[in-house]
Parts: structure tokens; sequence; C-alpha cells
């Protein structure tokens, strides 16, 4: 005998209409693998006179009757931002309704309070697809890896600065030209500063490293750069030397020490990672039992996310109340570990003679050794150009000491940058 | 408060002494993450006399010492093969005993009879330690993907395969000569033939046809073709075309009608899974909310197989009974799609004028177009050879058909191979 479950959602944007008409397509599915019946009891909206896959008793203003329905089992929040999706789940968790979320702006922010009172109240929280959308990552995490010590993870977590970086490399044009481009697709905000400056990234690592790791960060312990710098040049220069540049977060851990990063990175192009191209997402997980692992899939849109949603509400329904763990180890410091690793370093300058020997000079007098420098100037008749160079592997406090006396010393038109390269 | 999991252990051997090592390093890490607490309470053996990683006490040569012991919660079998496997997990169901089992044979062969005695006895059955080692794909099958209609999924499922075809793309050497290395180092069993002529494969096919797409197969309904015919010309010529020879499994359905096939293939240098290499295994699945989605990670050996095991172990202790949903679709008919693919040829014959024009004839008799036909001396100075030709997309059945009628000429000197493309 099939169960039915009755679904209260908050909603009806991209991935709520696409959890409407996943539900329609593929319901029968559904029940037959799982003797799951999916009903959408009833959905909240913002503008009542939109048109909406649903009929019109179905749709309401009130989130109360939401809340209020006893007949409801699961509230599924899929509104986005911090409130007032946060107060959302904290009502539907005090009426006893499991949730599920796919918010990882609220889970990054909120989730001690969200999953406090969830478990104070026996309620079960769901959140597949809050990281990679359609991507089983967190159940992977949470039940599929347990066993293994997790050493590092990998990701390639925001769509759309993957989406920008695969199209400049592609068509070796500008962030700002690919930028609107994305907009025009739908892969990228009207506001895209989340996405390109790696707060997304950001928001979903944290998730990913309190399940892997046990631990309780903080988002300013985490080292955060965008990709709004990257010029065309930097991908033709990383592209010669038989790398790509990718938008990337990792977590590695060293004893009790933790570094948690979002930044763009040059990898080889044999990088398993290397080869995760525009919209899609990917993981490498590293453990002490499984090796390498990864996760590779379209981690945004609104079917994929809704296909993430799905799957909790029918996890949820299927299962009874399973008491969430929640030990994190108290030891673990966040700190950048001083490991050394490669640098592509770019210096904008006016171009004069000596360039390459002054920049070379300071990096050497900070201990940096060179395997590459190389000048070019811009098509556009000023004198502008820049320095290019690829170090050996140095540590980051050299670099940014280096950098810092390049700068002072005046004579660049704008600041360096510098972008880490990996095995 | 953690609970404690008493395990009773069938089997020491490779996956069974990963598995009491696993538990010994990651114990804590496990019941950190899930309140669970691992006990092996008694392991059966074969050898009273060989060393083991358990006190002797631990250890007996008694079945029945696992099944009778009511302080035992989970039966883990670790054995292999059909027989005593498939005895062993019955009488542990009997006794009321959830099980885990690594075991793909015994269950693509009497997983019925398992999971209807496993029902009845409410008890729970693990077996993502079955197909693909340490890569939770049971998993992320059976739950994250639920809300896809999935169409197709390709796999490479068989590391032993998939090992001798990378080192004979790397070292242009034999099939004879790589599968020795591969035997020396553990990665290919003695009589390796379940390896390499697609049966494990086609078992673990079995498996996840069965969860993805609800259906009920036989072995004898899966076209099964090894890999034990390449040769390095077959290697080198696809090589040459831009494709690498890939040993996959395939599911694919059109409308009632389901096509099952284990074969080796011409798969594309960009394809997703052409970078799959060594013993590494990887599945692409085809949803329709998430698009492609791949998995990638260790397929076989001790820790990533017990990695899997004790997701599975943990996964029962923190759950309440789950009633196993089993709905096949009686609907399905099992039975090659003709759809068209191109195919790469091989015809070994004795060098004489006008081979190709011969063999170019006939296969235009039956309708297929040809794009490249070369010929190809051996070196040992014998006036043996090969044709090869690529042909454009044709049906399977005008190849054979083709193939047979050439064969019948008396002008080749074997069997003549037909590998398909993938796109």
């Amino acid at each position: 005998m099939a169960k039915t479950v009755r679904i209260g959602l908050m909603g009806l944007g991209t991935v709520g209409s696409g959890l409407v008409s996943l539900i329609e397509r593929n319901a029968p599915i559904i029940e037959r693998r799982s003797d799951v019946k999916l009903e959408i009891a009833r959905a909240l909206v913002k503008d009542p006179n939109k048109k909406r896959p649903l009929p019109d008793d179905k749709v309401t203003l009130n989130p109360r009757d939401i809340f209020d329905d006893p007949s409801i089992d699961i509230v599924v929040e899929v509104i986005g931002g911090i409130e007032p999706a946060r107060m959302y789940l904290l009502e539907a968790l005090k009426a006893n309704k499991n949730i599920v979320t796919a918010n990882k702006a609220v889970l990054a922010a909120h989730g001690d309070e969200i999953l406090a009172l969830a478990g104070a109240n026996e309620c079960q929280v769901g959140f597949e697809a809050s990281v990679c959308g359609g991507i089983p990552i967190i159940q992977a995490l949470s039940s599929g890896l347990i066993a293994n010590r997790v050493d590092e993870l990998i990701g390639i977590l925001n769509g759309t600065s993957n989406y920008i970086l695969t199209r400049m490399s592609e068509e070796e044009c500008t962030f700002d030209f690919v930028l609107s481009e994305a907009q025009e697709k739908g892969l990228a905000e009207a506001d895209p500063s989340f996405d390109v400056q790696g707060i997304d990234a950001a928001h979903k690592l944290l998730i990913l490293a309190e399940l892997t790791f046990q631990v309780k960060a903080q988002m300013n312990e985490i080292t955060v750069e965008g990709i709004d710098r990257i010029t065309p040049v930097d991908i033709k220069t990383a592209h010669d030397f038989g790398f790509v540049i990718k938008p990337i977060a990792i977590a590695v851990r060293d004893g009790d020490n933790m570094d948690l990063r979002v930044h763009p990175a040059l990898l080889p192009k044999l990088h398993p990672l290397a080869s995760v191209h525009h919209e899609f997402n990917a993981v490498l997980v590293k453990g002490d039992a499984i090796g390498e692992m990864i996760f590779y899939g379209k981690g945004a849109g609104s079917l994929p996310t809704a296909s993430a949603v799905l799957s909790d509400i029918v996890e949820i329904a299927r299962s009874d109340y399973v008491v969430p763990v929640w030990n994190p180890q108290k030891s673990i410091k966040f700190a950048p570990i001083e490991s050394k690793s490669r640098y592509y370093l770019r210096f904008p300058i006016y171009d004069k003679p000596g360039m390459i020997g002054k920049i070379a000079t300071v990096l050497g007098d900070h201990g940096i050794s060179i395997t590459h420098a190389m000048a070019l100037l811009e098509c556009n008749e000023t004198n502008k150009g820049n320095v290019m160079i690829v170090t050996h592997a140095s540590k980051e406090q050299d670099i940014r000491h280096a950098l810092a006396d390049i700068q002072k010393a005046g004579t660049l038109t704008e600041t360096p940058l510098a972008i880490r390269m990996l095995e």
C-alpha cells in the first residue's frame, strides 16, 4: 500500500515549478520504486496574479495555511536567501513538520539553529539540493563514504563561475562579455556577485566540510577569492603551460589544522576536474579506504535541483525518524596550511625595459624561484602590458610579501594577480 | 548514546580482512558520524591454521556459531561465489538477522529468493559492495536519483578488463602479456575468465538495471562479449581514428523494449568514460531530470569494498526496518534494440591482392557503407595480416550477416572481430 505524503511548498519559482512538473511527470516511477505517493497540498506564492502550474485552491499567500494544516507532512523551502526562508523553516519545525530545503545560504548561516530545533522536535531535515543540485553528494558523504577518513575534498561547486571560465577559454573573450551571455541564458543572476566572488561556493563548501570532517566553521574562516579578475591573457597563458583555470573549493586537513578555500586555480589538463566544463559541477573526495572518487553532474537548474529535493522527500517519507548525529570535532583549527604550491603571477605594467628584471629580483629576494617569465603588451597601442611569471613551489606567505613589495615600488598599473597551480 | 552493532562475518579473505582493519582504524570516525559502534562478534573461516587479524576466540569453523548467536545483529557475507554463500545468507535470514553482502554472483542468480525471505522475515539486505566497490552507486540509483526516469546507463564495471585494455594501450603489448602482469599485481584472478569474458560485468549490470529500471532480467537476456579477442592492432587502429577501446556495460530502454549488453566498445577520446583508466570503474546515468551524471572511483579491492560494506552496516544499524520495494515492470521485453551504430571491423587474412575489394563488396551487398578501409601485414614474415574497416552507422543484424558471408567465402584465417563505436 502506497503511503501518501502531503507537501507544503514554500516558493513556486524556478525550482518550485520544476518540482511540480517533475512530480506530475514521474509520480508513477517514484511510487513504483518507493511505495511513496507524492501530493502537493499547498504552495506559498508572493504574487497572486502570476500564472501557476497548480490550481488556484492549492495556492496561498499566507504561510500559516501551510504550517497550520495538520495534513501536511513535509515543508519544502525553495525560496532561497536568508529571510523569510529561515523563519519559515523554524515555523515549520515548530509545527512538527519535517523540512526539506535547497537553500545553502540559510544553512551556512543558520544551520545550527535549524538543526537544533529539528532535533528537539524530532523532525527530519533534508538538504541534498543545497549543494551540487542533482548530484547526491550529501548522501554520499554522510552515508556512502561514512567509513572513510577523508583528508581532502576538491569541488567545482559554482556552475556560473565554471560556465564563465569555460566560455572565456573557448571564445577567448572577456569576463564581462561572457557574463552577459550567461545572464541571457539564465546561467547567471542579474546580480552575479554571490556566484563570481566565490560566496555561493563558500556556503556549499561549509556544508560539505561539516558533513565530511565533522567540523563547524564560519564563513570568515574560509579564504574566498572570486574569478572576476581573470582576463583572457591569464587563460591563454595557463593554456600554453598545459593548464586550465577552474573555480575550485578545497577542504584539506593536516592533523588538527584545516584549510578551507575558494578560489580559481590552474589545474593540469589531465587533472580529473580539468574536464568539468560549462555549468557542470564535480566533487573529488580522497578517502583512506576508497582512494579518489569523483561525482559529476549538473549542479543547478530547475529539474536537477527538483530531483534532489524529491529524493529527500522520499527518503524522509519511507524511513522512520533517524536521530541526526552532530558531534563536531572541537580540536580543529581553521587556518591556511602553509604547504607550498606553484603559482601563476600576473603583474600589470607600463612597458619599459627592465620590468621582468625588477619583478624577478624582488621575487628572488623573497626566496621565490621562477620557472618561466614573459612579458606581453596589450594590443590597444597604450604602452600597457603584463608580466606573467610561473614559480616553483613557494609558500603563500612569501608570495604575498613579494607582491606587496613589488606593488610598493610603484611600477604597476593595477594590483597583481596570483593564482595557485594544483598538481 | 552510541548503539553497538555486533557483526557476524562470513569469510576472512581479502575483503573480510579489509573490513576488520578498516573498523579498527576508523571506528572513532564512524561512531562520531553515526553514533554506531561496530564490533566483530565472530568470523567464519575455512582454514583454522592461517594467521588472522582477529583473536582466536572470535574465529570459528562452524557457521552455526554465527546464526545461533542471538547477540549478533548483522551477518556480513564476503565469501563470494554461489554456494555456500547462498545457503549462509538464507540461514542468516531464517535466524532473523539483517544481511550485508558483496556478492554479485549470488545476487544475480538468487537475488529473488534472498529478497523474498528477507521481506517475509522483515530483515534488511545491504548490497552496496556488490557493484563498483567503494562507489555508492546502489544508494544513488535507489535513493538519490529516485525521481528520474532513466533512459540509459553506461558503466565500466569490471576493473580487471579495464586495467588490461588500458595497459595494452599504454604499452602496445598483447592481451596475454598484460593479463600475466595483472595477475602478478593481484588485479586479475588465477582464472580470469569471469572478468575478461564479461560475466562479472553482466552480473553487476543485472543488479544496476533492476534498481534503475525496476525490471527483472536473467543472465541469458544479456548480450555478453569479452575483451579476450582484442589485439594491439585493434587498439592502435582505434587510437588512430581518435577512439579508445573500453569494456562497457549498457542498459538502454526504448519504450517497453530494453537492451542489456556487455562488450568492448570504441569510445571517442572526449567521451566522459574514455578517461576512466586502469582498475577504475565509472557509471554514467542519463536521467530526465538530472541530465548526465557520472560516478567514478575504485571498483574493487579490499578497502574500497570494505568501505561499501561498512556503509551498509551503518545504514541498517541507524534506521528502522524499511520495507523493501520491488515492483518489477512486467511489460518490459529484453531484446537487442535495432539502433544503428558505427562499427570497427577486423578481418584476419592471408595477404593477397584484392582482399579489401572482396570484403568491401560483401559489406556493400548488405547495405553497409565504409568510411575507412586499411590492410596491415603482420611483422613476423608470415603473409598473415588484417583488413580493418570502419563503417557508417549500420544495423547489428546487417553486420552479423555480412560477417557470416565473408567467413563462408573462406579467405579469412580466423573469425572476424566487430566492435561497436559509441558516439
